[in-house]
């Protein structure tokens, strides 16, 4: 299984960064109270994120908007000046008790606490301000050298819906105000980018409150971007000896219980009691489906490599709070593939799906990745199958197909899977963001619980090992990633509509038709502005809908059978023969360029 | 949704046969007490059924094979000739429990009959034998005039494995014994073409004991004849301006109060209940999904028709014991679509439906169907959404549509859907069995339930209407059927492997190789038999794996660069170049001929 819900995150700095935000939402929480008074903003809680901070508070006669954020940060500023040193104390839970005695949240955190049987932590901000919370903070309010607010939304206490609506205030802080600066034009950049946002404008999914979150339903041109990305791994996979296979959703307890998904994983699946009291799961990964196809029959060493592929979705039990866009949702549609192989065919394989991957990430768009070695911790070697000589092994193996690829990495210790190292990739958007795109693992843990073998040559029983190789991983998180990296205007050969023709009135949508029909023929995809609203207006339109090409037909054009062909994002017109622009077209998309 | 599982059967005569059934089923009984004694054969139940009837008994001390089939079928005979009354009695549960005192079956029955408050029935066949038994039956056992055991086979009662395992011994009855030979004929027919048997033979599907019953995983050439089926209706269907659109295969609960599926399926639906307490379901049917895609947006007139076409999975909690290879599964694929249009539109897109199942079929060797259109029954309004009106002008509609395609058809009044009249399509396999494969329908429940409506030239909202649109239905039932009617030797354009090359010995394997090399250039599916087997060896692997053609290479054919060509069933031997026999298989698979 291939977990690729999570943008990886630089390392570096990473738990300071941490730190210094976490402070600054105390220090946030400190100017409330002393701006509002702790009795009306009654403080519930507050971490810190991967982009800054937030906290969620009571608010009783007063109302929190962000037309308060100059007011509260002014009052922040005033904090962060006086130095206030924070001071970690540990005390008893009954003194914790007295110290929070108004504040019916940390009470409950406290009943928490105690029935843990651990004691109590606390963090003084100079001698007016105290907090229940575990750290760890920077030492001095004067740490935080750059912060701002952001935005105030509702949340529920523990997000759950049963719970009281809060108000959360959400804020960043960073060490330097060159870092802020760059991190808030990336987020404004990252706004105007929002896939949730685009895909409603470009009308690709929508969702529906009757069906419920993080189910989106994908329309007619959503529904064809996906099938084209997906329809390219398949060719891809094809010429390298793939086959597809065909899985059931669900499945008896006991497949899980066998490949020992279900001890690890069982508060993520959807799982079902059937009318006559059987226990089945909604399937969370294929691979397990798929060792069952691998082993159905008596499998030579001649048969072998076997590789399935199948686009299929999977289903995980995720918390409504945690749910986003396509970035995380409740049914995730994996471009999964599985290679059973012979240890001695585990190279070429890898590389063949390394191909696979780099063809398809710069046909997309991404055409530079970089690949990270993810490699196990050797003084932990208590959390990984084998012993240290196997995984010297598997990584020099690693070591040496990335050499043999002849391509710059990084390694990572601490990284792998529990079952073996990875190849991950990493993919960097318009705007600079890193998301990890691909993950190339190989299994020889799935092989073991499913005791899958071949018989070799010398008629023993071999046991095989399993590649995992998707290569969207998510199609919905790609898709997500795709969108904002596109801005929403996606490669000619993806582009639901590919060009538009605009004809300038009725007079001339005869012709307009015409040529329409030999794009059609041709098998582009080609829409005409048969509306009666203005040129300017149709222009507009298209332009918003991010068409790569207009094709604008008055009297001109129809005499002498050319188009002015106007390209996305410019402004110069060129007028070429209708066939000749469609020739190219077609290439264009032929060529993915 | 359309629920294509069962197969139609004549209803001529139905009656009759279940009562002779039943009655064959009591003299079996009977026959076996004589023979064998009540105390040692305790009958437990035995219903008729489509095929014939069975019975269930727990055996104490015997041992009851087919090979005692002979005897008990000559007491059986013996029983009839004595031509005794078949008579019912109606009396008081205290006498029933002491008629059947030493039999807990029966009692358990009886119990169940007390707490329904009703009075118990008995038959009685002469003097000596009696049965608790609703009915009904023959009026004598004369009656039955040709009957034959056909298995036996184990049984839990009342189909629940932590009951007793029961014996089961199955047999048939008819009224004549033409038609029990004719049946017989088509038993053994339909045994060696049994979809079970044969999907193993070519290695189609497979299950999986850690999967579950009803849960078929598809090997890569089951999975290939599946997509190309899909594909080609996809082609058909694209050509009419269809768009696929992709669902979640969950939902709340929400979704089907509103279609009013929860409380007509409830106990059909696989149910999950999420962590965070809520309910979902695993989605049986696709059509309240695509309502959410219509309505996410205001649609003008302009818009429709909207035609979206999905091939997905949903999901039935059918029990373990109704459960049989492909016919019946808990995880069906259908090939479905709804067509959202105005009801000035419904005829041309019913229209378009119907030509594409003519085509498809044909395609998939079914060249006739009959046509049924199936009515409301007048006399049963209650059952029927809308009025005796409104169902006069939607089957006058259906009718004008079947003279416009001047097509033969039969009418069969309460067949249709309660939200309106049908047309069902019929096809005859090769052994004259017939099969419901596909129907059109038009809903106009659904669009009222969720309140779909376009906004039309007047700006009013207009109601709009559905039509469901699955070509083959289940793909897994139809699976079924295209292989017992095609004996597992499918139309060159679905056979997994179209042409095999023999090379004689190793010598010929290179150009073996070299021609192979041509056809899978030109998109044919192609296999090189290089095993170190012997020529006939490979000959009858060919046979057996039932691919169309067999290309035999030696001397002969390397030196003049052709090929050895042998059709599928056929004997002779035809000589051709390779180029012209890749061409005709080519032009065979694109005529789908």
């Amino acid at each position: 299984m291939i977990d690729t819900r999570k943008i990886t995150m630089k390392k570096e700095n990473q738990e300071y960064l941490w730190k210094l935000r976490h402070s600054c939402e105390h220090v946030l929480t400190q100017a409330m109270h002393r701006l509002y008074g702790a009795d009306k903003v009654v403080m519930a809680m507050g971490p810190a994120t991967d982009d800054g901070f937030y906290f969620d508070f009571e608010v009783k006669g007063v109302k929190i908007s962000e037309e308060n954020f100059p007011a509260i940060e002014a009052e922040m500023q005033k904090i962060i000046a006086e130095a206030l040193p924070i001071v970690r104390k540990e005390i008893e839970v009954a003194a914790a008790r007295e110290l929070f005695k108004d504040n019916p949240y940390k009470q409950e955190w406290l009943d928490e606490i105690e029935t843990a049987k651990q004691g109590a932590t606390v963090y003084w901000i100079g001698d007016q301000f105290v907090d229940l919370c575990k750290g760890p903070h920077v030492d001095n309010t004067n740490e935080i050298k750059a912060f701002k607010l952001l935005s105030v939304a509702g949340a529920y206490w523990r997000g759950d819906e049963h719970n009281q609506m809060l108000v959360r205030v959400y804020g960043t802080a960073f060490p330097s105000e060159k870092e802020l600066k760059d991190y808030l034009f990336m987020r404004e950049e990252a706004l105007k980018r929002d896939h949730k946002k685009l895909g409603k404008e470009l009308d690709l999914f929508t969702f529906s409150n009757l069906v419920g979150a993080g189910l989106p339903l994908w329309t007619p041109k959503g529904t064809l971007i996906r099938n084209l990305l997906d329809e390219y791994v398949w060719q891809l996979r094809k010429a390298k000896g793939y086959e597809k296979v065909t899985i059931p959703h669900i499945t008896k307890r006991d497949l899980y219980e066998t490949s020992g998904h279900w001890a690890k994983y069982e508060n993520d699946l959807f799982k079902i009691n059937t009318r006559e009291g059987h226990e089945f799961a909604m399937k969370p990964m294929n691979c397990p489906h798929h060792t069952q196809i691998y082993n159905h029959v008596p499998r030579s060493y001649k048969d072998l490599p076997q590789r399935y592929a199948e686009t299929t979705m999977v289903y995980r039990d995720e918390q409504t709070g945690e749910l986003s866009g396509l970035s995380r949702v409740r049914c995730i549609t994996q471009d999964d593939a599985h290679v059973f192989c012979r240890e001695s065919q585990l190279n070429d394989e890898m590389l063949a799906i390394w191909d696979i991957i780099e063809t398809f990430y710069k046909a997309t768009g991404f055409p530079k990745l970089a690949v990270r070695l993810s490699l196990h911790d050797p003084a932990k070697m208590e959390n990984y199958l084998g012993n240290e000589e196997d995984w010297q092994k598997w990584e020099d193996g690693l070591r040496n197909l990335a050499k043999s690829k002849g391509v710059e990495y990084t390694e990572e210790q601490g990284e792998a899977a529990f079952y073996g190292p990875k190849i991950d990739f990493m993919a960097y958007d318009s705007i600079g963001r890193e998301w990890q795109v691909a993950t190339i693992q190989a299994d020889r843990n799935m092989p073991k619980n499913f005791d899958l073998f071949c018989i070799n040559e010398k008629s023993e029983e071999e046991r095989i090992v399993m590649v995992h190789a998707a290569i969207m991983g998510s199609i919905e998180r790609f898709m997500s990633i795709l969108i904002e990296h596109h801005y929403g205007a996606f490669p000619v050969w993806l582009a639901p509509v590919q060009a538009v023709i605009l004809p300038i009135n009725d007079s001339h949508l005869a012709y307009a038709e015409e040529i329409g029909a030999q794009a059609k023929e041709m098998g582009l995809r080609v829409a005409i502005a048969d509306s009666n609203e203005s040129l300017s207006k149709k222009i507009r339109t298209a332009q918003m809908e991010k068409v790569p090409y207009m094709l604008v037909v008055g009297n001109k054009e129809v005499e002498d059978k050319v188009v002015a062909v106007r390209k996305r994002g410019e402004k110069e017109q060129s007028i070429v023969s209708a066939e000749e622009f469609w020739q190219n077209l077609k290439q264009q998309v032929d060529n993915k360029s």
